[in-house]
Parts: structure tokens; C-alpha cells; sequence
């Protein structure tokens, strides 16, 4: 069993960390920490992690940026493992938890969705090996609110895929008119509309055969799921920075 | 059975619908016309075709706008029905070939695969009553040598959802940035890789469902089909303009 | 503004269609009828639709079918038109419906997603005209918990097809070993994995073409959704019996 | 340059390499060989290998497992590299290509297509990571005269999977009526249609997330580029016995 606290557990991703824990048989959300004590949970709340007065085997947060030091306060003096699902951290507070994950095991990642890092992955793999001879282009799909484009995952995607290439490549976001595809173009297309979660699709288009790497994510669920697996990852880990490519041996 | 002459036999259309034809059990081509003679065929070969010597009960053409004339003069004077494949007519052609077509049944169509007919008549019926309620996106992808986007068939579906709708709709070219979706934009989006034949999907994205309408053609065959079909189609018709929506009772 | 009584609104269903009404403008939910009184909810509740004390324009059930006399006594009194989500009903009750909705306006549909509705009226239009041409199959994916198979939509549409064309069909329901395809199968081939909400793909494949039309639902949103919409357009309606065909002019 | 024998070059995926080697710059086909005679092509033909009277880099067999012999003898006597794309051999066959590959550079793939054999790899990868939170579903499609099911490339990559994971996995082929899904089930489900070349989708189906890894043959020139890279790789190779994976290092 993994006991956890979970750190804004009334926000949208705390709560869905909440309802997704109920099928995850060995975690137990002991105790929750958010400003807002408002509370329909099975588990007791407090304002400042500081206030917890039960014992944990690792502290999962999904709350601000400002919330940092105390989070590493209690995980150094707890000797506690922390998963920062937050993001938004400047350049100091990076530096900080690099130095702080000497004393305290941390995990940090991007995306906390399992199949994405298994998808970035597989691009690191295979691009290198298939650039020469089959044409890179992605298509991306989220819901109409959605301000910006491409969305920030299609840009890790293409990003893990133009690094790992020996080859120049350039991104190039829709096509209009007279606009022969170029060799060293990766088409990112931002697809936008309905209330679409989020869909990404790696097309590797040679002569006469298409591979296709494609990732749905169907609700928010999926990130939740992939917090919780760190949880169970992280539980007695010694002091270290820890991500999912550690956890998921990629 | 259905007797063929096939104008512009040496041509690739020409090869193709040769090759398809051996599944048709009903067709039979009994002679081909083309300025090259040369021939691998079953069927004889003419230069013109006013020197062909065998009876037909339909004339295919895929050959060249100059072919035309003679074209209309041969199923004039021989009470042929005649199938128009080619592309590229002048305005006064077009007029021309509506003009004769009081005297001949002359079938045209702009894309003789049933498929993107079919979805075509599709999108004429759903999108009026679907366009409130979901965002319509369109994702075609064509091989990397096409020069043009988005292709000629996106441009047909977008402007028959365009046209059926009673709202006011625009079409938008790509995305990149701070670029929220505006109700009224139909994405149209131009995969380009490798060898794909083509590919058309429109998708209509609503409130936690879609939908999604797709067509993909795998080979020259599927045109070569659809030209044979209007050839039995059209056997035996009275005079008049006939096209794919006729034919398929779209 | 439609007003609205919603019962069976601490169910599943009920509790989404109260999400999914915040971004309905017209919708406003006056009150819920339940069994269990629990109430987080702006709208006051009642465990029997006869206390209800607030006027409203249409009921909207989505409970269990014993509750089907009170609905049709309160609706037949406040000459109310009634949305019936619940499935279930014994033959009896399906003619008591019929015979009520000569007095009262009734809307009532086996599938509440708009998308369902509309791919079901597609196969009924288009099925006829391609089943020579075209080889149907069917892909449906659920999750890992769904206990039928194939599910209840994937038959839906399959008999529509059958019963739309005129020639002969049978289901064939996965293939193994020797076993060339007859032209009259239909495949019908469902997939279980995760927690896949509801995918149906209706593929028509010909010669060298392939039409595919598919539905996802991502949510329960989506019947949430459909059910809001057959509020919306029951309003003030005449007596009768109304569905999801009527609803979108399908 | 890379001069290559092309054995059973009137054969059907004879034809396709003769064709598809004119996009490859660097591939010379300096003879064929033949039982038909019949020749149209730029290079010369001769009925047994034996009186193959020009130089070359590479013999590419695409006949049948009754000439091994003669090629073994050929490549033994001038020290030639031999691709192998023959199926069908017995396994003294085997046997003695496994030993005569000490004296002579040979290729062997149970499938030339570069994307399967990626394909293949990734799932060797990803498989033993994700199993235990991901349920694992195959959908294949084929075109309507395919006599067996599933194929065999789609029972390839079943087993690659089953092969690397640490758990019990079976095979399941179609559902029907009450089979709720079994976590040791792999469901391979075997679509039948039109003219589909061959496509292979294998799902990762997750908590909220699904990953997809497919391949899309579009047409024989798929094997037919394959072979011709193998050809490219075994030039002044040193005796051993190669496949896929040495050429793409996978």
C-alpha cells in the first residue's frame, strides 16, 4: 500500500486524481492539501502541507508553482518522496529542485500521460533509422477553445524527432497554393474542434507503406493515471531526479 | 455485355482501365484508339475514331480536350452513347458537349470514383443539419510529389458543405500561434509523404462525439472503375447530360 | 429559455446532463425528482415529479422504467411534453406510450447522441446503392468492462444496412482459419481494451477505394447532449410521438 | 552502382522490382532470370542463372524454393551476395542456407516491407512496459479473395508480442454474445474487403489513453523497395546470414 498526499486536491486534476485512485487498489490518499478546505472527500484536508499530522509514503502534487519550498521543506525533513506534477517552475526553482533531489527523491515530468512518454520513445528510436526514406508528419487534434497551435506535446514530438535525426529539419504549419512538400519538412497540423481531448499522430509515409505512432488521450483520467503509477514508482526510492522514462524503462 | 471502344488506350488511365476491365465480366473493350499504336492488347487499335471498324455500344474517352469533335461527330452519326473522363475543357467545349447532349447521352463527371461521389452527397445532406452543433474540419493527404493544396477534391467537399449550409463559413489553411478556432473557419488541412494515393476525411467534432466521413482511394483502379460502371450505366440511354449523382441515384 | 424537470437526477445521467446544461443557455433545470435527496445542486428536488411545485416546459427522464405512470399522469395534467432517455420498457409500456402520445407530446429514442442518429440515417441512404460494389464491415471498440458483444449500436446499424438493402445478408462475427469472405457478410468485429468510451467504423470497401463512416462518443456528455437538444425541440410541440429522425430531419 | 540479377523477373513482384528500380539511382539490374522468356525490360534475360553472362553485385531471387540450388551454386562459385525473398522453403532448405551462409553473404526476411519489420521492433520494445497496464487488441484488413485469417504478418507481430512480455497471453478471434474480456486475451481481429493491400493496427488500450502502432501497405512496390534496399545493404558484405534488422539496425 502507498500512502499519499495529495496536494491541491480540489483543482480540476486533484479531483480527478481522487476519483481515479478508487480503482488503483494500492494507493491511499491519506490526507489532501488545498487553500480551499471545502471537502467531499474520504480523506482529511489541510491548508499548508505543513499541518499534516499523518504519516505518508510519498507527496503527489498538482497545485502552484509558489507552493515549492514548502513541498521540499517537508519532503527533506519527512524524508519523503515527492512527485511534482506541476508546471509552470522558473529557472531558479528548476535549479532548486536539481539541487534539492541530492537529499529527497523527485520525480518531475512534462506530461504525466504513460503513452505519450512511451510515443516520444519510440520516436527517438525509430527516426534516425526511417528519416531517409519516409516523409515525417504529425497531426495534432484538441478541442475549439484551445488558444494555441501546434499544441505544446506535438511540439515535444517533433522536437524528440528532429534531434534524434542526423539530417536538418523544419517544421512547416499548413499548406496553401503552390507548395511542393520539401524534403526536410515535418508538417505539424493543428487540428481544432469540438471538445476533443487530445490526439496526436506521428505519420511515417515511405514508397508504398505508411507506419502511423498514435497517442488519444480520452479524458483526464490519463494523467491521473500516470501520477498515481509514479506514486507506486516512487515509494522508497532513494534520493535522486526521476522521471517517466525511469519509470517506464524507455 | 457492354461493347467498349476506349479512347486514349496507351494513355496510363487507358492501361489501368484495361487491366480493371478483365473483372468486369460485362464489359468488353473491342477496340482502342490512340495516336500511339502500340499495342500489348486483346483489342485493335486506331489513330482516329472514325476509323474504327467494329460496332460499340459505348465510347470511354480518357484521352485530350482536342479529341472532342471527333468524339461528338462518331456518336452523332452512330447513335453512341459517349463517356467524357477527360478534363480540361474550354468553357465553349463545356457548352458544346451540353449542346450535343440533345442529340447523344453523354455522361461527365469531374471525379469518376463512386467513393468521393458518394461522400460527396453525403456531406450535401448532413451538413445543414449538423453544422450548428459541430465543427467541420477537413484532412486530406496525397504523396509528395503533388504540387498543389489543398487538393482539388478537398476544395469540391469544402464548397458543397459550404454551399448546403445556410451560415456563413471560411475556409482556414493551417494553424500556428494564438489562433483560437472562430465558429465560422472549416480547416482544411494537406498531408503531404510518400506515395498515398489519396485520402479525404471530414470530420465533424461536436460536444463529446464525432463524426467522421473518409474516403481513401488505394490505386488508378478505383477511377478505372468508376468509368467502366458509367459505361454499363450508360448503355442503351436516351439522350441527355448524365453524371455520378445520376447514376449512383445520389 | 426552455424549463426543465429533470428526472432521475442523482443517477449517472442525471448528474451529467446537470454539468452539460451550464453550457446550454436556453436550458434551465427548475427542478429534480430522485429516490435519494442528496443535493449539491442549484435546483431544488423532490422524490415524486407530483410534488413538484414549479412550472416547467418539458420533463426529461433518464430514470428507471417503473416510474413511467407518474411521468405520463403529470405530463397528461399539465399538458407538459416528456423526453423518455430510459430504456428497458416492457412491450406493455411501450404501447402505453404510443397511445399517450395522442394526448401528450412524447419524444423518445433508444440512442440520445445526435452522432449515432445521423451515421444510423447515412447507412439507410447510402447502403442500397453501394452493397453491390462494396464489402461492409463493421469495427466497434469499448472498454474492458463492457460484457456484450457486439454492443447494442453496432446492431443497431447493422440491421439497418441489412434492412435497407435488397439483397441477402448475414453477420459474421470474427474469422479464423480458412475462411475467404461470401458476399453476403457483414463483419462485425468488436474490440475491448481500457476504457474506450464507444467507437463505431462502418468501412464500405470496393475496387481500389474505401468509404468509411465512424462515430466516437468521447463522453456521457454526448447523450447528455442529444437529451438537452430533444428538450430544446419538444418545447411547445403538439401531441405525438417524436425521435432523434424527427429531431435533426433525418 | 549496385549491379543486380534479378531471379523470376517475369514473375508479379518481378515485374514490381523491375519497375520500382527506376526510382532507385544507385540499383542497376544487369540480367533477369526467367522460365518465360517474354521480355519487355532494358536488361537481358536468361532462363537459368547458370548462363547469366554479366558481372554483378548482387542476385535478388523472387522465384521459387526449387532454384535455391542453382543460386547457392552461383553465389558460391562468384562470390555474389544473395537476397532471398522466396517463401515457401522446407526446412532442409533452411538448413543449408543457415550453412552455406558461412561461405556466402545471404539475406533472408519473412517479410521484404521495411514499416512491418519496424513495426515489428517497436512492439519488441514496448510490449513488456505496457502489458500490465494496457490491454493489447490487432485489427488487420485485406482484401476479399485473402483465403486465410488472420494473416500472416498479423500472427508475426501477435507472437513478437507474446514472445516479450513476462505474462501468459492467448489469442482471441472474434467476439460474440457474452464474453467480457479476459486480460490474458489478445483479440486479432481479421478485416476482409474490397481490395485493401494489407493494413495492421495494434492498440494499446489504457486507463483514459490509447496508444496505436499501425502499418498501411499501399501496394506491391512496398516489398519490391524493400527488396531493393537489402540489395543496396549486401553489396561487399562478408559471409553470414542477415535479415531485416541488420539492414535497419533494429
Amino acid at each position: 500500500m502507498v500512502k499519499v498526499i495529495l496536494c491541491g486536491c480540489n483543482g480540476k486534476m486533484g479531483k480527478a486524481i481522487t476519483q481515479t485512485a478508487l480503482s488503483f487498489p494500492n494507493i491511499d490518499i491519506v490526507a489532501g492539501v488545498d487553500k480551499s478546505l471545502n471537502n467531499n472527500n474520504l480523506y482529511p484536508i489541510f491548508s499548508n502541507i505543513n499541518e499534516v499530522n499523518v504519516a505518508a509514503d510519498v507527496v503527489l502534487d498538482f497545485s502552484r508553482p509558489e507552493a515549492l519550498d514548502d513541498l521540499l521543506g517537508y519532503c527533506n525533513k519527512n524524508s519523503t518522496p515527492l512527485v511534482l506534477c506541476t508546471t509552470g517552475y522558473s529557472e531558479d526553482q528548476l535549479s532548486k529542485i536539481s539541487e534539492e533531489s541530492k537529499a529527497i527523491p523527485i520525480f518531475r515530468s512534462a506530461n504525466m500521460s504513460i503513452g505519450v512518454n512511451v510515443v516520444n520513445s519510440i520516436l527517438r528510436n525509430i527516426s534516425n533509422k526511417l528519416y531517409k526514406d519516409f516523409d515525417i508528419e504529425i497531426i495534432e487534434k484538441h478541442h475549439n477553445q484551445k488558444v494555441d497551435a501546434p499544441s505544446g506535446t506535438a511540439l515535444l514530438l517533433a522536437n524528440t524527432i528532429k534531434d534524434s535525426i542526423d539530417g536538418e529539419r523544419e517544421f512547416s504549419y499548413g499548406r496553401v497554393g503552390n507548395c511542393k512538400r520539401e524534403e526536410k519538412e515535418i508538417g505539424i497540423h493543428a487540428v481544432r474542434g469540438g471538445t476533443i481531448v487530445g490526439e496526436h499522430d506521428v505519420i511515417f509515409a515511405g514508397i508504398g507503406e505508411n507506419i502511423e505512432i498514435k497517442h488519444s488521450a480520452l479524458s483526464r483520467e490519463v494523467f491521473a493515471a500516470g501520477a498515481l503509477k509514479a506514486c507506486e514508482f516512487m515509494k522508497d526510492k532513494t534520493p535522486g531526479l526521476y522521471n517517466m522514462d525511469d519509470m517506464l524503462n524507455l
